[in-house]
């Protein structure tokens, strides 16, 4: 059994590596692009789709704010790249938006940071997966029942890749990202083109009309513009992942604050040329798209019956002649890949995140322990078990998960121009050359524009979304706050416990060794306890019995004077027939009559081999030396003998190196009885 | 925590009670026929349901076979009732049939009576419970969606009550018995009574026709008789748990076998009584029921909307003056009462029969053991755990269920009766007086009429339900069988490798202490380790520290020095983030340069009251002890440091005795960390 599970684990993880192998897995731009970017970028997929969903709450007549919202958001998205630049430059330690908020608006905001974007990390995967799966589904309409399977199978598919290590990741996105971001290219060029020649596509969808939802028809004034700005916080959706490049600083090659400012950069202008093009097409394409197929007027046949496909899947069908054409289902190949990869972001994102709060002790220590393949093993598990029970939850609907969407990430985006804002502050008041002074005073100016801006979004985003299903998020993030928190406290007291006060006074030995001997039967393991016992050469030695049944404690007796056995037997009588209780009391009264001696209580215990085996043997051992972990003054000692069973499982050099620092077992992991 | 769980346990359990204490729960015949008979009665409430249900099949015109298939139940009853009076009386010590075929046919065919009492155990379970439910919907239709939710609710209503033990579920179970006993017996007379005046009563759905389903028209022939018989394997659900008595019998007072073979006639004629008036009222009152109430004609309404109310439902109805009735009422809540308590024969039968194998070593030595009531709370709960899964996966539909029950029953009812006839050869072989011989070649006879009928009987069962479901039955009865095999011989193999050989040699202490104290950082528990150590005066100390990161080790060392530690500090590289495996191999080389002395490991650990602290902080201390109890020649000690947080889990004298002995602990268990 451990050889099979070893073997996979090398096969899915690959082999494990040294700690100085880190470097090696410093990604260059051509790579990072992909790693940190696919988000960003593939969020072109949906974002003008959600933008339009909301738009035709209102009917067709409401389309016109479209391109209005689309420069909103590029404006946006220009405002948030420029800002983040600063930080990459500023700090480029890695810890992104967490790091600057926590080093200028202290440790608590930082924290309020910091769970906004786990949990923002937990959506991407999940939305992200999910449009992913709504792509498939647009190109092969007969996998719609298997939706929420698909959506976790992708998921599992990208925990596996992502154990194996963050260079692998890069090799293994890089293509399909770059093939999206051409294959969308070509697709908006072809369509202006044919545009521009007259002969502009017509989208499937582009002959039905689209009836008002009751709630939203005949729009004027507030509720007109509570309409528009809910378009434009769905569309803010393109600008989730743009941090991580900031986050992520470390894994770039040096110069790395440089070459991660150029990645920022190339992704910001590619991801609004995107959006640009795909908005255009879909109103030139006239692309009808709503929340409510049975919204939809001039359909042939039942709307409940008719599948809606993605506005993506809708353009690529007009572009390049009809879903059936090569182009179609290149496009959708490309989006579906590269939808399910910007997953991927997270998966990087997270972990490190995690890793960096768990150096700082706000999350458990575990969550800072790398892998065999050096990657943050339990950050990246930890995530993928929230998206898929987030999907599984939501069955994998992209329009529901997204109202939990966006609303971390813009919190983190306003709290760090805000902790930039007062970082050059602090750089102005210590700099006193003109040329340095007058880049801090720009730069400052950009981080305002920016915290206001994304502040100004984050009130449109809570205000229009809150109700929708936001307050999830809210809570969600609210409660990793408040765990975060408690965490520290918890690491703090034990720390300031267990630090040594006077080292010569914890060092006194004891003066005197009690050893006790538990028996329950005479059998060899018990006789090699009481072998061992009497090497320790103890100041007082005994064997203890607890008798639930009087003949079997008269019978052991018995036996213990056949055997000649030197070592007095005390019996301990115990009608309720309990074992612990009676053994920890006696314990307890034998440290009352000595207080300044301890106690070695002596386990036997037999070692099984096969974790089925440990079902048939009680647990009271176990059990019993929990208990005695927490009585002052005692030292518990396991004399283990080894089962014919149990050798198969001691592998002490086993095939491949790794993976114990974690916590994992190498082998089964022993079990014990008495 | 643990004070609000011992005081819910208490309060739910009731006191511990002494092991004496065990001879006070003995039954009196009065509250032995409730206990143990429950089931065969309350079957009366489903049995004719089930031959009707299959009669229907063919459509209206097959229930003229009603009577007589009625009548074969009752004389199968008959016949079954005598022989087990038999059993009771030659094997007074409670194995029943189990103990009866172990005896005489083997061992391993009592292994396959025991495999097909456990598995129809838990079906009792499944389908009384599931056929109460469906009683109670029948008097509040509105509970109907919450099916399974109620069955399983009573399931756990029922673990409780008996991990009280048994006496307390006696007499929680005797007044619905009795009063369901006396409620049908007062129905049929009236019933009868009103039909001899001339005003027989009519069934609500007397007035609807039936349509045979497509498979089941018009049969003739071979596929007739089959239809007979698989009416007829429905119909003996009735005989479940007439075998229950004799797995009992230790549990009534003396004289133990004549009252238990009283209760056994008692039990039987009551049966008998019940099963013929509902079976002759059914046909009285015209009651229609069928699987699918679609093939119902005359229907008004929705034939998918219509919710069939149980035979005995319809017939209370109609005897006592409609459904809104006080006397409906009553009969429903009887029944459903005694349907839920019949599950209870299965909850004193199980842990019994389970108690008695893991005592002969064919299952876990767990299920032997008392819990604080006296009870046998693990089998008890592993009976609730499978019964709830069998109601969740079958959605507690009674007509699923029941294809996969009364196999096992027959099984062991057909081996049994074999064995009684093996028994009373060698009785009459050892047996001279000719009144004896009598008497034993009577018992012979009954026994083999015994045999051959529900040997015929079983191969019935098999053909009509193997299909349909039962080898879903036979299947867990085939793995329980080679499960209890294995098990049995790992127990044999293990304690034949402990068994003490050569006592002296194995007493001989080796002849040195090599002592190793695991060091990761320097705070308090690391010193009193060393500490400890020091007083165990070993013939060599040292310290061993993992060295994961080059500064974190040189700090090591430096505090090592500042605090003047004379244990030297051993430190061992590792390159690949691990500890296990060099402290394991470090340990392994040691044991090789000195074979004859013992290691004696040292590990520092400190101990947090809460569970979740616990997530907090590695648990590599835990696995490495694990893995070091595979290396022959070592001893594993630990030393605790209780932190501040441990002090309020630590209460040896708590509340309440009892509950240890089957290796549940006390409080929440505590943990440990290097």
């Amino acid at each position: 059994m451990f050889n099979v599970t070893g073997i996979l684990k090398r096969l899915v993880i690959g082999r494990a590596m040294r700690s100085e192998e880190l470097h090696e897995t410093l990604l260059p731009k051509r790579l990072a692009l992909p790693v940190f970017a696919s988000d960003p970028l593939s969020s072109v997929a949906y974002a003008t789709q959600e933008i339009l969903l909301v738009l035709t709450l209102g009917g067709l007549a409401y389309l016109h704010f479209a391109p209005w919202i689309a420069a909103a958001v590029v404006a946006l998205m220009t405002v948030v790249v420029l800002s983040y630049r600063q930080v990459v430059h500023a700090y480029p330690s890695g810890g992104g938006s967490y790091e600057v908020v926590s080093t200028n608006l202290g440790p608590s905001a930082g924290l309020v940071v910091a769970a906004s974007l786990l949990v923002d990390y937990v959506m991407t995967v999940a939305v992200s997966v999910a449009s992913g799966v709504d792509n498939i589904i647009s190109a092969l309409p007969q996998l719609a029942p298997h939706r929420v399977l698909l959506a976790i199978g992708f998921v599992a598919a990208l925990t596996a890749t992502n154990l194996r290590g963050v260079r692998e990741s890069g090799r293994a996105f890089a293509a399909p990202t770059y093939l999206f971001v051409g294959g969308v290219l070509i697709m908006v060029i072809t369509g202006l083109v044919r545009c521009a020649l007259g002969d502009a596509p017509v989208a499937e969808s582009a002959g039905y009309g689209i009836t008002a939802a009751p709630a939203d028809a005949d729009l004027a004034g507030p509720a007109l513009l509570m309409l528009v700005l809910r378009a434009f916080s769905s569309g803010c959706t393109a600008l989730t992942g743009v941090e991580a490049i900031s986050n992520g600083v470390p894994a770039f090659r040096k110069p790395k604050s440089a070459n991660a400012a150029a990645t920022l950069a190339v992704m910001g202008i590619t991801a609004v040329v995107l959006f640009v093009g795909v908005t255009a097409l879909a109103l030139i394409t006239k692309v009808r798209i709503t929340g409510d197929p049975c919204r939809l007027t001039g359909l042939t046949g039942s709307c409940s019956a008719y599948t809606q496909r993605t506005v993506i899947a809708q353009i690529a069908a007009a572009v390049f002649g009809g879903e059936h054409s090569l182009g179609f289902y290149l496009i959708q190949t490309v989006t579906a890949l590269v939808l399910i990869l910007a997953a991927n972001t997270a998966f990087n994102g997270f972990p490190l995140l995690a890793s960096i709060l768990a150096q700082h002790r706000f999350l458990p220590h575990q969550l800072h322990n790398r892998g065999d393949r050096l990657a943050f093993s339990n950050g990246i598990l930890a995530l993928a078990i929230v998206a898929c029970l987030l999907l599984w939850g939501f069955r994998a609907n992209v329009t529901s998960l997204i109202h939990l969407y966006i609303l971390g990430v813009f919190t983190s985006f306003t709290l760090s121009q805000l902790g930039m804002v007062r970082h050059w502050n602090g750089e102005l008041r210590a700099e006193h050359a003109p040329a340095r002074r007058r880049h801090h005073h720009t730069a400052r100016v950009i981080n305002t524009i920016g915290a206001v801006v994304t502040g100004l979004v984050l009130v449109i985003v809570l205000a229009t979304k809150f109700t929708q299903g936001a307050w999830l998020a809210v809570l969600a993030a609210v409660v990793l706050w408040v765990m975060m928190r408690g965490i520290r406290r918890h690491y703090d007291v034990t720390s300031a416990e267990l630090a040594v006060t006077d080292p010569k006074a914890e060092l006194t030995s004891p003066s005197r060794v009690l050893a006790i001997v538990l028996v329950s039967t005479l059998h060899k393991p018990t006789l090699r306890a009481l072998a061992y016992a009497r090497a320790l050469r103890p100041d007082r030695l005994e064997a203890l019995t607890v008798s639930v049944d009087r003949d079997e404690a008269a019978a052991l007796r018995g036996r213990w004077e056949e055997y000649g056995i030197e070592v007095p037997l005390k019996v301990i009588d115990s009608p309720y027939r309990e074992v612990t209780r009676p053994v920890v009391e006696y314990v307890r009264s034998v440290r009352r009559e000595s207080p300044r001696d301890i106690v070695a209580v002596i386990v036997p215990e037999y070692v099984v081999g096969h974790w089925w085996e440990n079902l048939l043997h009680n647990q009271s051992a176990l059990w019993l030396k929990n208990r005695l972990l927490f009585t002052p003054g005692v030292m518990v000692t396991s004399v283990p003998w080894q089962l014919t069973s149990a050798a198969h499982a001691d592998r002490p050099a086993a095939r491949a190196p790794g993976s114990v620092r974690r916590g994992e077992p190498r082998g089964p992991a022993p079990r014990r009885h008495r």
